[in-house]
């Protein structure tokens, strides 16, 4: 049986190999199988950037062009802005009332970014409940599957709980649960060795990045530091070029001996970047011929049929969600 | 200049004696010079009374029949179901960004009505952010005008609040500043002498009551509990039945005639309980009356043309302020 997907992206820049390995590959997978929903998070991308909308209005368009040079299909996943959806909003506002403020102070996902964000001192109203939002997107399509990150899984229990509430209160079983699928592959460390490829740190390979780009990119990583000469022994964990190649080289035969090799001596850095150049170059040149041939007006129609497919999914679930409450007035 | 003015209330019951003196009765004579929004606050009363919504759902109509008995006129005030605006559940997601939980936390209505509330240990996210979706009612009409009572201004300045934090930071004067009205009277105790005439509380004397509730109700006011006989001397100071007199008889020489006679002693109780009855069955016999003529059809009207009224100038100001955030796809 088709399945219900939900997934997405939080526009505040282009996409890049992080997004690509962790969340898209596995989305094009998905689409051939499930119903998927792909939402551009612009509401949720408002709650830490409310001061810099532009920094999100700017960044929709460029993620549509990446979805579609990838591989994201619109005639098999539903693409869509999340503000244009304002059913979303209306469903939000009905699940603040099934969560406690201390549920949402005990979140890790929450508690761990307010030690990254800049707001520690001043949380705004927006920022803790975003895992309110978080779970109306994912009853509004019921969607029964998300794919997430690790650091994500506290979020879905959240919605489940959510979930369990409203039907037990409203006597009606209108919420569906949703199942966590765990990405395989770990988080992609940045260029420079840090642990997460971010768009705000500039430490990450662009779906969008030229092919000279790409190659300075890869130079420039992170190997092993004590690693001076190409006969000396080197170490493969923590190096940046084996993590990616560990990521993106599909020939695990050659891998293993290529690792074996640097760890005995006699394997350059410039070969293993070399090897890792060829690897992306070739993974990005089909993608990167696609983005150029993607037209504006191709984006524009899938953000317009997808928002409004969308839409239709989440007013169907909003219509329910009042008539179970007992808010169904036009109906009367 | 006409004002807009944002007044309602929340559908957990009919009205009462308390809602007439504090808001109805000043609501009826702004209605003659301003725009008046009369919001039905279904949702607002959802945030503590989500797990019984029949409550709110059935209320409505009766609060609707109040109106119209007592003399809000739908040609003058835009009578409306705050659930059937979505757009305020829209404003309240962005204003959410705007306000910090330590500010929320702050405020002294919420922290008041969190002591007297049931669920003090376990607040809901939508009862901590309530003034948020407030701000969101009175900006979503640009009402310069707010009557309230003084528990209530401290949210007529989160309003604010967030209204110059969005000019400034968006950069567009789009949303506007909002006046509080003190009512001139003060709260209105209940039969029993308890601080708040309430439908919760069960000591109020309702809009709707028959003849004869009334005359019992009053009969069963607290006096003085000293004032045995009628000739001994009496309190007026906490006497309920001088409290009513105080807010509904108009005659005011004849009030400070009651009020000397009764402390000196020489009035019974059954005297001036029998003239705050005729006083009460006078003001109530036309609402009664015009009550039982009010059709159904005149509420579906009132509030289908209302909430139609208010979407649409809701609608407006949302877009304007999707505009300011750069989130107007949809033009583009």
């Amino acid at each position: 049986m088709k399945q219900i997907v939900l997934t997405g992206d939080r526009p505040t820049g282009r996409l890049h190999l992080g997004h690509y390995v962790g969340s898209i590959k596995p989305r094009i997978t998905l689409q051939a199988h499930h119903d998927c929903f792909v939402m551009i998070a612009d509401t949720q991308a408002l709650s830490d950037n409310f001061d810099d909308p532009k920094k999100i209005t700017e960044s929709v368009v460029g993620v549509c062009r990446d979805y579609l040079a990838v591989g994201i299909d619109p005639t098999k996943s539903t693409v869509f802005i999340q503000s244009m959806v304002p059913e979303l909003f209306e469903l939000t506002s009905y699940f603040l009332n099934l969560v406690s403020v201390a549920r949402l102070e005990r979140n890790p996902t929450v508690k761990s970014e307010l030690q990254q964000k800049r707001f520690a001192d001043s949380v705004t109203a927006g920022f803790l409940c975003y895992p309110v939002s978080q779970a109306a997107d994912i009853t509004a399509f019921k969607a029964t599957l998300v794919p997430v990150g690790d650091d994500q899984l506290p979020l879905v229990e959240v919605t489940n709980e959510i979930v369990r509430r409203f039907n037990r209160i409203y006597g009606k079983a209108v919420l569906v649960e949703a199942e966590a699928i765990l990405s395989n592959v770990g988080r992609l460390v940045g260029t420079n060795g840090k642990a997460k490829a971010s768009k705000s740190l500039g430490n990450a390979i662009f779906l969008s990045d030229s092919n000279e780009v790409v190659r300075q990119k890869i130079n420039s990583m992170y190997t092993d530091p004590n690693h001076i000469k190409a006969s000396d022994p080197g170490r493969v964990e923590g190096n940046v070029v084996f993590a990616y190649l560990d990521a993106f080289l599909d020939d695990k035969g050659e891998l293993d001996d290529l690792k074996s090799r640097y760890q005995k001596g006699g394997l350059g850095d410039t070969v293993i970047k070399s090897i890792l150049n060829s690897t992306i170059q070739t993974l990005l040149a089909p993608i990167r011929e696609r983005m150029g041939l993607v037209k504006d007006s191709d984006i524009k129609d899938m953000l317009c049929e997808g928002s409004e497919r969308a839409r239709a999914a989440a007013a169907h679930t909003v219509s329910e969600v009042r008539d179970a409450i007992g808010f169904g007035y036009n109906k009367q």
